[in-house]
């Protein structure tokens, strides 16, 4: 049962400083924090909170008139977490921008701890995303969109990747990058060693694969990994691990990294009889 | 061979009126006319205007450092085309904000001719794209790079589709906007209509599909049919027509409608030998 709502009327309220301004903090990071936007994402913090995944939101914002209709997505979250309402005027006073949307959460990120020991928790048949150097928000936010759809266990990311925690991969992700678990820490080459002790089948995805995705056989684990857009993948990591590619005209430029991850996540979890 | 270039000093200087305020003037649109940004789309509105394709570049405007690292790509246009060059403060100034990349075109479409006589000018064995209700234009641009890579012969979109030569959607295309053929014109069930009469077998994508796309046989020519995100394809076409699903796992939000496009077009394209 959600807190009974508390009505904001002055922007500079300190209860609701967490939301000031979000547009721009959020270019700089916050420590712990991240910004949740819109009713679907609310929707999957509170699934994420009640399933004691790491994620707690620390306070939610709405637009006045958006509260009749989120109630039942409200009803998730413990009474612990303040739910504030705001004016049109005062929302966007606190915002910084103009946010049509009218829903936003402050939610706490999980501690680095679970992140690390992910990959210990992983079950004995696995299908993961491993991402090295993906520095566009929308791309990563694309990535786990499809990695929910095709049921991906988890998401690897070096530690030059981007923080799907930013507010804008949040919203393409659809919320996903709250129910995948992740981690964020490790310089790519130790990552995918570290899976391919733990049993992973390691496939890099680049235009020079060696053989199509159609042809990578099923395996009780498989870890695809993801190059950045442009550049792709490194050459040391395209050297030592067996690369796929997708079959396409030859042109210039190739698909787009989210695209080719779903394409390439939709052809393994065929294989590995994931989805029907 | 390309014009000489002329240098602008004064941002309101009339040869470069149709540079001023891209931003906002492109919500607005402009008859006929569209701004293509950034190097890669020059280099495509270049090879469309040597294909004679129905695409022409009326004026481009460069920042005069970008100048000689794109000599080549200016090459590729005929002398009547003038070539503007501006410091980065009168560049940004004509342009209404920062503008990084420092390369613009403002381009002329092809007239509506060229989009009505499209279905008749398909080779015999054809693979098509079709659009219904397509409001987004990343995600239209998005849908013209896949349909480039996996070599659509052209795609249709219904009236109530966005413009794919709006200057964000060109972006996110990669200029593929400017190479895949497509129309832009009818109301939906006719333009279905008028693609199965000239033997198209028609396949709607749908989370609701009778088939996955895996089992969608191979034809002679095949068009596949996307609807709007969120609402998906209308009833009243995804009855009269078959219809195909990605295998996913079940949830709230399906996949992306551009990376479902991405993948059933691979699908379609490997099933019609069309790309290995």
């Amino acid at each position: 049962m959600a807190a009974e709502p508390v009505r904001i009327d002055d922007p500079a309220d300190p209860r609701i400083a967490g939301f000031v301004s979000i547009r721009e903090r959020d270019l700089t990071g916050r420590e712990g924090l991240f910004i949740a936007e819109g009713t679907v994402v609310l929707r999957m913090l509170g699934q994420a909170q009640a399933r004691a995944n790491g994620f707690a939101a620390e306070a939610i914002l709405l637009l006045e008139s958006r509260l009749a209709g989120i109630a039942e997505v409200l009803a998730a979250f413990p009474p612990e977490v303040p739910v504030y309402i705001a004016s049109q005027a005062v929302f966007d006073a606190i915002a910084g921008f103009n946010m049509h949307r009218g829903v936003l959460a402050l939610g706490r990120k999980p501690s680095a701890q679970v992140g690390a020991s992910l990959l210990g928790r992983l079950p004995g048949t696995s299908l993961v995303l491993a991402g090295c150097g993906l520095s566009n928000h929308d791309n990563v936010g694309s990535i786990f969109r499809n990695a929910a759809a095709f049921g991906a266990d988890a998401v690897f990311l070096d530690e030059t990747s981007c923080d799907p925690l930013y507010r804008k991969a949040i919203r393409v992700s659809v919320g996903s990058v709250l129910t995948v678990p992740f981690s964020r820490a490790m310089a790519g080459e130790a990552m995918l060693r570290g899976l391919a002790e733990a049993g992973f089948e390691i496939w890099g995805l680049s235009p020079r694969g060696q053989v199509s995705v159609a042809a990578i056989p099923p395996a009780r684990r498989i870890a695809l990994v993801l190059g950045t857009e442009g550049e792709g993948l490194p050459e040391h990591i395209l050297a030592s691990f067996r690369t796929a590619r997708i079959p396409q005209r030859p042109g210039l430029d190739s698909l787009n990294v989210a695209t080719a991850s779903g394409i390439a996540l939709y052809q393994i979890a065929l294989a590995m009889g994931r989805v029907a």
